[in-house]
C-alpha cells in the first residue's frame, strides 16, 4: 500500500466528508486536511514510492550541452543512473532504434518505468519532482520563475545560439574533414525540426561560410550578452535564482563551459568578476568533473580547445562591434 | 509513509493553522515545524498565505495571444485581477514606462506583492502554484512533462510562427493602411530580442513581401503540423496532457483560435475530428468569452476575419506542397 492509498484510508475513516467537499461549509479545520490531501494527491511534491526507486536509464553523450545538463541534475542529486552512450558525432542518434525513443533525433532522453522522458529541461524538472530529497529548485514561487526565466533563455535562445557558435568557430573544422559524400550525408541527416525549424538550413551555411554566415557577429553579441545579465543577477543574489544552487545554475553550467573549453574565458575573466566566481564556485562542486568534463571525448575537448583558440581573435572583433 | 510525514499529517488536523502561517507571530517551535514542512514539500505545492490574498494586476491587451492564455488561466482558476490595457497596436508597449515593467515590450506581464512576473507561460505556472485550488496542471509527475512538452512547444515553436503566419495573413494588410512614416517607425520599434532574435528583419520581410518571404510555406506546414500532432494525442488521452483540462490546452487554445479567427478552421474540421471536438468543447466553457473572445477589438476581429479569408486559398496551396 502506498502512502497516498494509506492517507486516503485514514481520511475517509476520520473525516469522509472532506474527500468529497471542497466547499466554504468545511470547517477551518477540514480546509486544512482538504488542502492537504489535495497537495498530497495533487502536487508535484508527492511522488509515489515505485516513481521514486526504479531504475534510471539515460541516453546521452559527452559532447551534448543538454546531456551534461541531466547527469548535473544527476550527480547534484545524487542518483544513480545506468548509461546508453549515443555517439552523436557518428551519427547513432539518426539510428532507427533512437529515433523510436527521440524522434527529433536529439540527446539527452531518459528511461524511467518503462517511460521515455525527452527535453534536457523537461527531464531536470521531472527528476526534481520525483526525487525531492536534494532539491533543485528555490522555495518560493517567485524564485521558481527566475529559475525558469533562465531555463527557458537557456532553451529559446541559449542553446541554439551555442550550436551556431559552436559549428562557426569549431566543429565546421571538424566535419570539414570528412570525405565530401560524408560530409553531404551528415548536413542532410539533420531532421527539420531539430533545434529549430531553420536548423537544418542554417548548419549547412555555418559549415560552408563560417564567421561569413549572415548574422554569426549578432548571435556572438547576444551570447555575450546573457553574460552580462548573469553579472548582474549574480550582483543581487548568490546563485541565479536565488541563495540555493538550482536548475538554473545547472541550465548554465554547460554553456559557459563550452565557451571556456573553446578557449574563450576572456568573455568573463577579465571584465565579469560575478561570473568568473560563480564559474569557479561550479568548477570546485564535484558534479563539474564527474558529470561533464570526464565525459568530453578527448579528441573534442583537443579540438575545441584548438580551434577556439584560432577563432578568437575574430570572435573578440566581433564582439566589439 | 515516513515518521515526517505522519507528523504533518498529525498536525495539519490538530493545527492547520501551523502550517498555512509564515508570519513573525508563530512560536521558534511552529516556525521549525513550517520549515520542515515546507523542506518536506520542497515544492510548488506550498505557499505562505499572504501570497495567496493580495491583488494581481494584468498588463495585457486583447489582440495578443499570450495575454489570452493568463486571462484563460486566471478566468479558469475563479481568481479576480485588475487591467492595465497595452494598446499593442498603438505602441503603447514600447513606452518608457512599459519598457520598466516589461524591457521586452511584450505583454502580458502580471504585478503580484509588488513584483513583476514575465512570460506568459510562466505567468499561468506561477497562478497554478500560488493558487493551487483549482489546479491547471496533471497529477502525475510524467504528465507534467506531456503539460510542458506542449507549453515548451507553443513558446518555442508555435508562438513564433503564429506571429509569422499571422503577418503573412493580415497584419501586413492592416499596418500597410499607415502613413509610410508611421509605417517605418513600427518597423524599427521592435527591439532586437522581442519573440525571437530574427523578430526584428523578419517582420519586415513579411511585410513588405507576405506570402513571397522566403520560407513562410514551411512555418504554415509546421503549425499544421501541431494540429496533427493534436489529433494523435487526443485519441490517447481527453485532454492534450491527460484526463483534465490542464495548461497544456488553455497554451494551445489561442493558437488555434487564431487560426479560427482568420477564417482557417478548415485546417481541422474537415480531416481532423478530435481536435474539431476538442475546440468544440473549449468553444463550451464560460472562460472561452469572458477571457479570450470579449476582449478582441472589433475591428480587428473583422480584419482577421477578411484578411484571413483572403489569405486562406493561398494558404492552402501551401500546405498541399
Amino acid at each position: 500500500m502506498t502512502a497516498i492509498e494509506l492517507a486516503i484510508l485514514w481520511l475517509s475513516w476520520r473525516q469522509p466528508s472532506i474527500l468529497s467537499s471542497r466547499d466554504n461549509q468545511a470547517t477551518p479545520c477540514s480546509r486544512g486536511l482538504t488542502l492537504l490531501a489535495l497537495k498530497w494527491c495533487g502536487e508535484t511534491a508527492w511522488v509515489a514510492e515505485p516513481e521514486r526507486t526504479r531504475m534510471l536509464e539515460l541516453y546521452h553523450h559527452g559532447s551534448s550541452v543538454c546531456a551534461a545538463k541531466v547527469r548535473l541534475a544527476l550527480d547534484e542529486k545524487g542518483l544513480e543512473w545506468q548509461g546508453h552512450y549515443v555517439d552523436v558525432l557518428k551519427g547513432d542518434q539518426f539510428s532507427k532504434d533512437y529515433l523510436k525513443i527521440n524522434p527529433k533525433a536529439l540527446v539527452p532522453a531518459l528511461k524511467h518505468n518503462g517511460k521515455i522522458v525527452t527535453e534536457s529541461t523537461l527531464i531536470c524538472e521531472y527528476l526534481d519532482e520525483v526525487f525531492p530529497d536534494i532539491p533543485l529548485k528555490p522555495v518560493s514561487a517567485f524564485e521558481k520563475v527566475q529559475m525558469r526565466l533562465w531555463t527557458k533563455a537557456v532553451d529559446e535562445v541559449i542553446h541554439p545560439i551555442c550550436g551556431e557558435i559552436t559549428f562557426a568557430s569549431c566543429h565546421r573544422h571538424i566535419v570539414r574533414r570528412l570525405p565530401p559524400d560524408d560530409l553531404q550525408r551528415f548536413l542532410a541527416s539533420t531532421p527539420s525540426l531539430s533545434v529549430t525549424p531553420e536548423w537544418h538550413d542554417r548548419k549547412k551555411e555555418l559549415v560552408n561560410k563560417g564567421f561569413d554566415a549572415p548574422g554569426i557577429d549578432v548571435k556572438f553579441r547576444i551570447y555575450d550578452g546573457y553574460l552580462q545579465k548573469m553579472e548582474e543577477t549574480l550582483a543581487e543574489r548568490r546563485w541565479l535564482a536565488g541563495d540555493t544552487f538550482s536548475l538554473a545554475d545547472i541550465g548554465m553550467v554547460p554553456y559557459v563551459n563550452r565557451l571556456a573549453m573553446m578557449s574563450m574565458s576572456d568573455m568573463w575573466e577579465k571584465s565579469r568578476p560575478r561570473v568568473t566566481q560563480w564559474f569557479e564556485t561550479v568548477k570546485s562542486r564535484p558534479s563539474f568533473h564527474s558529470a561533464l568534463i570526464k565525459w568530453c571525448p578527448e579528441d573534442l575537448t583537443n579540438d575545441l580547445r584548438e580551434f577556439g583558440a584560432q577563432s578568437w581573435p575574430e570572435v573578440k572583433r566581433m564582439l566589439r562591434k
